[in-house]
């Protein structure tokens, strides 16, 4: 099977360019909480996801935590590769959600590809613009959106991507996704647990009421 | 003079495609304030900066702004043709912050040239990537810095781009510019100028002491 057929732009390239893509690209697995990729310290190469679940997340200089946006099955991470174009002044960490297993695709491999091929480039276009979007969003999240919105809608998300409403997280990781302390997520829970909107116990959330989950997030 | 040379690509592309650009393109000029494209209701097309100064922001649903970079001499406004990419689900308004003048490209002409241009497609992932760069250095200032270290970046920000210590602006403007309430802009300008950092007077803000601002832009 070549996973290389998942993305899109496959059948666009020249057959050069699709052997030069299958003979440097190679399967990688990571265990659930492995960094894929840390920082514009490595030019890792692009991740295409076969299976598990990737996350994004920038880190302040003092360690704080926040989600961009996670990837899955059929998804591609172009930052890891940061060094295909010069413009990409920032980094991002990507850690394993889930074990995970990926397709690496060699930055200089793609990159010369991209330079030669429209079809590829404006793929890549329209992958950064995606998560662009993604970034955005989040943008006015944290700006003009309260924090029990931000977290009413988090729990709902979660619940919607693990396909239960008895999610296995702690405060603290909920913390990480939203760019807050541990002890903000706390407080907050602790509220909705107390309007019956949720039941707290050891390390689980167990969503109650979704209907006013949701009401909280459109208010 | 044509202006079109200003694209870094312009050698790249082919006479015919040259030519498709020259003829399509035309010269617009923007009165300060004047707004040349909001949300994703228009697909205006891409503008080339000729002279002037334009604003890029995102609102929110009850009206209020936040900067999320400015375009100079040469930069290109990519969002205002937000049509020629799919996955460009967001939107952004562009205002003009001086008398402007710029290239209007119809985004159907540029669309059509990005398909099949490999030069145009990767000059146009740089745009982007820079765009999206700036966008994530946004994200760090508002998660992640306090408030006194946002207004005395933007003052000393400011003061360079107008080559000037003397500003006239007014505190609603910069609460524009940094998504805060025009109170709390007040609040620490009268902190700054109590300290000594900046004095205060109708409409203008005159800076100082620039090492005590930078300081606390890198406390």
């Amino acid at each position: 099977m070549n996973y290389l057929t998942y993305l899109p732009v496959w059948a666009k390239l020249t057959p050069s360019q699709q052997d030069a893509l299958t003979t440097s690209a190679s399967l990688r697995t990571f265990r659930k909480n492995a960094v894929l990729h840390n920082g514009s310290a490595d030019c890792t190469g692009l991740f295409l996801v076969l299976s598990g679940q990737l996350r994004a997340f920038t880190i302040s200089e003092d360690g704080r935590e926040i989600t961009l946006y996670r990837l899955f099955e059929r998804d591609i991470c172009l930052f890891s590769a940061s060094c295909i174009m010069n413009s990409i002044q920032f980094d991002i960490t990507v850690m394993a959600e889930k074990d995970t297993e990926v397709l690496v695709i060699p930055s200089e491999t793609y990159k010369a590809i991209m330079e030669m091929s429209a079809p590829l480039a404006n793929y890549t276009n329209e992958v950064m613009a995606s998560r662009f979007s993604d970034v955005m969003w989040l943008i006015d999240q944290v700006l003009w959106k309260s924090f029990d919105q931000r977290l009413a809608e988090f729990l709902l998300n979660e619940a919607a991507i693990e396909g239960t409403d008895t999610l296995k997280i702690t405060h603290e990781t909920i913390g990480k996704h939203l760019g807050n302390p541990r002890e903000v997520v706390t407080r907050m829970l602790n509220y909705f647990a107390g309007e019956g909107l949720i039941a707290l116990s050891r390390g689980t959330i167990k969503i109650l009421d979704e209907g006013r989950l949701a009401r909280i997030v459109d208010k």
